[in-house]
């Protein structure tokens, strides 16, 4: 009976880093749909995301009914509160993936990027990849070192973004309001994606220390 | 001890519902500093968020020691997990009123939302405080019915967004790039504001009917 509870819990984990690398396929696949005006891969993103939708509801409910059967307490109880947490991080970068490959397919047969804002795009679609890479990995080894290692990545992404606003708002920007927009936005998708896998890793990281860090 | 149990229950709602108000408050707090271009109203709002921080990990704290040390079932099990959830929500929309109290800050002494688009902002912002107040309502009295009046309220935010971004979109549009950003982004965190509070809404309606809506 404990030993199928074990078992339970450890496919939980197990069902967790496949959803985070099915919401990393998610991004890369937006991003590429982006980059490429490929209005095929855009609505492939799109019509994926149901599935991730129902894989978060899936270990979601397994999660709330080994709480409810099983009673767990102490590193089993912050476990499950943690794939709880988690869920909801990949749940939304799943939904931010499809806003950027909504974006895409908006402007598509053009990219709604132009051409000197590519480097950035590019260079922020790698980070995030970068990062939920490393939150998979930190999800299934409870990695808190790697976790820590994040949070720089973040910083870097902070700083393209702010680089990407200098240059929307720069006097030499001159494509007008609507790709000023779509890349603000896209800036903000990113953004968030990497937010979510740093919330991510600090889950995890209270889930060995049991101490939780502000902004979680 | 278990009367001591359920006091500690009802005490988080309470203070679930005085963290939602909280949260209501900082919003129109940072949509008074944008329309009124009032920059010490914005430091207000930017320097209150660390006390609707403290207050979600207070909370969230709480309702694991009770999931850890009295093992709940049932209802109360879902209670406390609800509650881990929507402070999520609230600690996000806490966040998302400091965004627009940046915004306001940035642009003082002018207002980030030039004449053409006070009206739809203040509607987006009128609206957003509505379904604030009607979350906290619904939190308090379980209010199932209201939660899925909420949802029509959420139609109102999304077609309030829509226009927001036909205008900015418009040969009209005479602001330039840098106000387009500013309220292309404020639209999407008014936007998001109004999405957590209609997630908040689905955990009370979950709470009551064990049902659980995609999108939570």
């Amino acid at each position: 009976m404990r030993d199928q509870y074990y078992e339970q819990l450890d496919s939980i984990v197990d069902d967790l880093v496949a959803l985070t690398n099915s919401v990393r396929r998610s991004v890369s696949g937006a991003t590429a749909a982006l980059l490429n005006a490929d209005g095929q891969a855009a609505e492939t993103v799109i019509a994926n995301d149901k599935d991730i939708d129902e894989a978060t509801e899936l270990i979601e409910e397994r999660a709330l009914l080994l709480l409810a059967t099983q009673q767990p307490v102490a590193t089993d109880l912050r476990q499950l509160v943690a794939t709880l947490r988690m869920v909801a991080d990949l749940d939304r970068m799943g939904d931010l993936s499809v806003h950027i490959a909504k974006v895409a397919r908006m402007r598509v047969p053009d990219s709604a990027v132009p051409e000197p804002l590519r480097p950035t795009i590019v260079q922020m679609a790698a980070v995030a990849d970068q990062m939920i890479d490393a939150a998979s990995r930190i999800v299934a080894n409870r990695d808190v070192i790697a976790a820590q290692r994040l949070e720089e990545e973040d910083d870097e992404m902070d700083q393209l973004r702010r680089s990407l606003f200098r240059t929307l708002l720069s006097d030499e920007w001159g494509h007008g309001v609507e790709p000023a927009i779509d890349l603000a936005l896209l800036g903000r998708y990113y953004e968030r994606i990497a937010d979510h896998a740093v919330s991510m890793a600090r889950r995890v990281v209270y889930l060995v220390t049991g101490e939780l860090k502000n902004g979680v």
